[in-house]
């Protein structure tokens, strides 16, 4: 029994605990608040999971996807949440990301911090077939709440149907099936106002 | 592609937007306010995953465990959360938690409601080697944040040490090398009067 060991990954499981205060712009179906990326992180997770069958390719591994779900958002605890239609945040996005994923996957022993930054970095990069799917699956979640609140996050100064739809062109990549569904939604949202054409 | 298949999905992802709303006692770690299901549900999975070389068994299955983290409390958005030591509680849990269970995978089509609902059933019958490291992780989680929010929950009337080391006998069965950690945590507890012996 290694005793340091333990106490990085003690260590490292109690700062994951300040994802409970990380805010998302993004608000609950209820309206009653915004959502924390601790709630974020689970809901893209079961929606993984829940919507497996109609990932794009026979080579998505759920077990992968899950464990991406379940660390890709970590680095926002230093880093914090950057609105994705914030043009300016996304500008040192990369590099404020990688400081924190340094600093976060630091406080593990080396072997599972490296595991873990690589599986963010995967997932960054949306290049393999896991990744692909899971990057759609993390835009679909907030496209459904978005949906159900009015538009919310749609209402805020810049935000517009092209970037919109350029963001959810990755579900279209990974989830062909449900585009029809996906589309239903931004078409409706056009026509009520609620997203700007 | 089955509309009506994907719409029943759909309709259940959008219900387990809920757990974000349905409060444990449990704080968290700042202290700041009650965690709520899918923060909990969250930071189960990931304790998990990071813990993982820790199960007590090699048949123990990460994707199942995973997949039981997401879904274990789905039931408490109908049933609602019933606090570890309340005795009262525990004498109905089963049944209302049987039907809120009929009532929420019922949402999903009949395959895929079938197989979370005997996950579901699985988890909450600690038998299988999934279950019991399952069901490990989901007492030590509540347990850490129990410790260093001064034993918070531990303060309320009719908790005690024996009520709290019988509920942890299960990590000693799942995790026995983090035995040592958690009594270290249990016993520093009592020393200091947040635990009644």
């Amino acid at each position: 029994m290694d005793e340091k060991r333990l106490k990085q990954q003690m260590r490292f499981l109690v700062e994951a605990d300040k994802m409970k205060t990380i805010m998302r712009q993004t608000l609950l179906i209820d309206k009653s608040r915004q959502e924390n990326d601790a709630e974020h992180s689970w809901h893209f997770a079961l929606m993984a999971m829940v919507l497996f069958e109609y990932a794009y390719s026979p080579k998505v591994d759920m077990l992968r996807v899950l464990k991406m779900a379940l660390i890709h958002d970590l680095v926002e605890i230093y880093a914090g949440d950057t609105f994705a239609y914030d043009d300016v945040g996304y500008e040192d996005k990369l590099k404020r990301e990688g400081e924190a994923a340094n600093k976060l996957f630091g406080l593990l022993p080396t072997d599972q911090g490296d595991e873990y930054r690589d599986l963010w970095e995967e997932f960054d990069e949306m290049k393999t077939p896991d990744a692909i799917y899971a990057s759609a699956i993390d835009r679909l979640q907030p496209l459904v709440n978005n949906y159900l609140t009015d538009g919310h996050t749609w209402s805020f100064p810049g935000v517009d149907s092209t970037k919109v739809y350029k963001r959810a062109s990755k579900i279209k990549e990974a989830l062909p099936e449900l585009w029809g569904f996906v589309d239903h939604m931004l078409q409706d949202s056009i026509k009520r106002g609620l997203l700007k054409e």
